[in-house]
């Protein structure tokens, strides 16, 4: 998505460790109207699946997703974070381990709000290495629902992630995939 | 909002410990379609104020703001809890005490997205003492922005945090307010 990636480009920051900061547009101060390019743009990818509700994880999914939703017209379902899970028996449970806060979390969504009807579309900022989105689609496949696909903003397409997931035959649509990026030479996008 | 109270009134559960439970459609699954009509409404009351941000707390206030920033067009930042802050030099940091999860967190927003220049909408799912509203409140005076007012969508009127920001010249637009709720008389809302 040509927009997206101009925008990475220009406001992006690469810090060591592999960090892309785009919390000036993204994860921090959210450019709405940019987001909600990226959701008309997950609306055109998944148009045609007859989703039923949009997965994500708390907190930097929850604003693209809800931008996405009004294209879909289905509701958004946040996945939580907690450090130990105390609401377990109605609650489907998944551990998702934290590269920017070196912490292994359980992420949780309410056994009510998730239902083998469903047909789910997971939708979140990042996908590196995949731990939150392997953690999704757990919560998901717990719930006998339906895995649609996948809708990512920026994958690093240089970790293996997407691909394990690619490869396991999960529609993963990723709008800006990153195939390098180191304070010399910048950003580089897949073609 | 005649279309939120009757919403609350059909799918808000009330717990011991005055808790509110609207997480069917406000804070854990969230009606997109709902929230997007709730941000409709928040844009006809502050639709003249020149808001340039709106400025929110994560994780359920994020949705809300960002389905009423469509309105606006302006973009939404979100403020992030943290237990204890490692970004403060660069950072605006207040201390906000949770009733929920029993803790005081320090909530912060980096200084490069709130000037002196914004005007800014502060959006929240709750008001009850005021706690989260007050924090969010502060950074706006630390960064020296010009608050314009809160849109919120359910408050607890019986409770005095919005009566004490009234009372100190805040607007405060309320889209539900709880007159008083009980497991036994259900929910009643100010006329």
């Amino acid at each position: 998505m040509e927009l997206l990636e101009k925008k990475i480009s220009e406001c992006g920051k690469i810090f060591p460790g592999d960090v892309l900061k785009v919390d000036g547009f993204v994860n921090h101060l959210i450019d709405t109207d940019l987001m909600c390019e990226v959701g008309k743009e997950f609306y055109r990818l998944f148009a045609g699946e007859g989703v039923t509700k949009i997965l994500t994880i708390e907190a930097s999914g929850i604003g693209i997703a809800c931008l996405a939703a009004r294209y879909f017209h289905v509701p958004v379902l946040f996945a939580k974070k907690s450090k130990s899970s105390n609401m377990a028996k109605d609650s489907y449970v998944t551990k998702v381990a934290s590269y920017t806060h070196d912490q292994v979390y359980d992420v949780v969504v309410s056994k009510e709000y998730l239902s083998p009807d469903d047909k789910v579309l997971v939708i979140d900022d990042f996908l590196a290495k995949g731990n939150a989105l392997n953690g999704l689609i757990d919560l998901v496949s717990q719930a006998g629902a339906k895995l649609v696909g996948c809708g990512i903003v920026i994958e690093k397409a240089y970790q293996d992630g997407g691909k394990l997931l690619r490869e396991k035959g999960i529609r993963v649509e990723s709008l800006a995939r990153v195939a390098s990026m180191s304070v010399e030479d910048g950003i580089k996008f897949c073609i």
